[in-house]
């Protein structure tokens, strides 16, 4: 019987549960913690593991040592197969070397994850300039799509809807929530000047008496999503929602895009953040459960 | 003709410095910044690498993703052969198994390491249950010894010192000084009780009109060096002065220590803090010549 193991903070614990309740499998939560020195310390409590586990949680920020300590850890105590469930997928976004001497940290990165787990989960990843995750992943992966849960919450919350992207990357994940809820929907065009500096061009808006439902898979510092908003309203629309499906949140945002005209902001519990509205487990359950049978 | 890659902290900059001034060779400094979610990001002022280039910079704390990231773009740039000069060299000290459960991290550490760099140099690594840096590293490693550059300044500094080695861990540090600067010495026994909680005993201390100089590789939380400070004293020795290799310090120490009766203490510069003075960037220097020409 497989085991979850999950990060010790709160979003993996829930995903980890809701997992392994609905799969009928137990979830460990290991003990980590620093040495006076800062180094990491990582312990199960239990001296064994069975062939198949998967580590559940996000690889955000410095969290990429505990992920492969626990998956060394798991080996050494007898896990055969280690897999990596991890809702949001970080180091996305640098998949191009735009000036000389960047590095391409995307592929760093995955080459990195590949050496340490056997396979990975994973909701909509920010691909962009490559087609899918194969480009930096040598691990097989599943890529779970939110589109049906961001269209069914629309559907039940918004009466007109007319989804809106905010730039050209953002067609897939409007497209695909469009599809699935049968709205219509428009697509801006943005210009990035820095990394909180964005403008974004002004439609035309021939769609009074719908509610624009900014739709894109990442809000970080918020400028692109203030900007449409900003748009939106310029060109007469009524006050949009944002959905985003990735709450990587760096800055305060809902009191500005509320100041800009927006009614307010809502994301998918990919990253656990007060404006998670949209439940994405189900769907990561139903791929779990193909890989963990 | 290699190139240095410095990190971008003072400590590192200083030994690039000076090896690169030696060896006659360039040293870089990448820019490292993070975006606003915390994410890295790598760029060398250059769009090229030679063949052969080396990464100067300890790998404390978050650093690893650091080091993985520059030899990756250097690979990019060109690059076949990186190379890391880490004069301390951390997570050695978690090198086995003590509770049921727990992960080896020096053994997971030496695997990403391996992965991300061809060569390694560190300054007298934490090898206690390890013979060699070949159980966790399978990358060539290169050892350089402290002891001559600290024989050297006890020579010049102490009149009739006998060294001290706080425990059993300790003899190699203590006799390898000891044969460079043929002075007597002497090894206490330490009983550890937690991360900050050890004793030390007693020993016969016949070495009236000599200055003990404890002699211990890393100082983290400092007990270790307070204990035999205290013990000592205890058995009527004169102030003991206190050298450690690697200032790994977690706590404030000094004022402790001299106030538990100690002289001082007394570091080399392998991670940078107030009690450096003693250099080991000579023997560092000779060791990185022999490996990029």
């Amino acid at each position: 019987m497989p085991v979850l193991i999950s990060l010790p903070d709160p979003a993996a614990r829930a995903h980890a549960a809701r997992i392994g309740d609905r799969l009928g499998i137990e979830v460990t939560v290991p003990e980590i913690r620093q040495f006076p020195d800062g180094e990491l310390y990582v312990r199960f409590d239990r001296d064994t593991m069975p062939d198949e586990v998967a580590i559940v949680g996000n690889l955000v920020h410095d969290t990429f040592l505990r992920v492969a300590f626990l998956a060394g850890t798991a080996r050494d105590l007898g896990a055969t197969r280690v897999g990596l469930i991890a809702p949001y997928l970080s180091y996305m976004r640098q998949d191009a070397k735009f000036h000389p001497g960047e590095g391409v940290t995307a592929t760093y990165f995955g080459r990195l994850v590949s050496g340490v787990v056997d396979w990975m989960v994973t909701v909509d990843p920010h691909l962009h300039r490559y087609d899918s995750l194969k480009s930096v992943y040598s691990i097989p992966t599943t890529v779970v799509r939110s589109a049906s849960s961001i269209a069914s919450w629309v559907g039940a919350e918004i009466k007109q809807p007319v989804l809106v992207g905010p730039d050209a990357e953002s067609v897939q994940w409007v497209s695909a929530v469009a599809e699935h809820c049968g709205a219509p929907y428009v697509i801006l065009e943005k210009t990035r000047r820095g990394d909180r500096d964005v403008s974004v061009s002004s439609p035309s808006y021939p769609w009074n008496g719908h509610t624009p439902i900014i739709i894109d898979d990442i809000v970080s510092t918020g400028r692109t999503m203030l900007e449409a908003t900003k748009q939106l309203r310029a060109a007469g629309s009524a006050p949009p929602m944002c959905i985003a499906i990735h709450a990587v949140f760096a800055d305060a945002l809902t009191e500005e895009l509320v100041a800009a005209g927006a009614s307010s902001i809502v994301t998918c519990n990919t990253i656990e953040h007060a404006s998670n509205r949209i439940c994405i487990r189900e769907p990561l359950v139903d791929a779990v459960r193909s890989l963990l049978s």
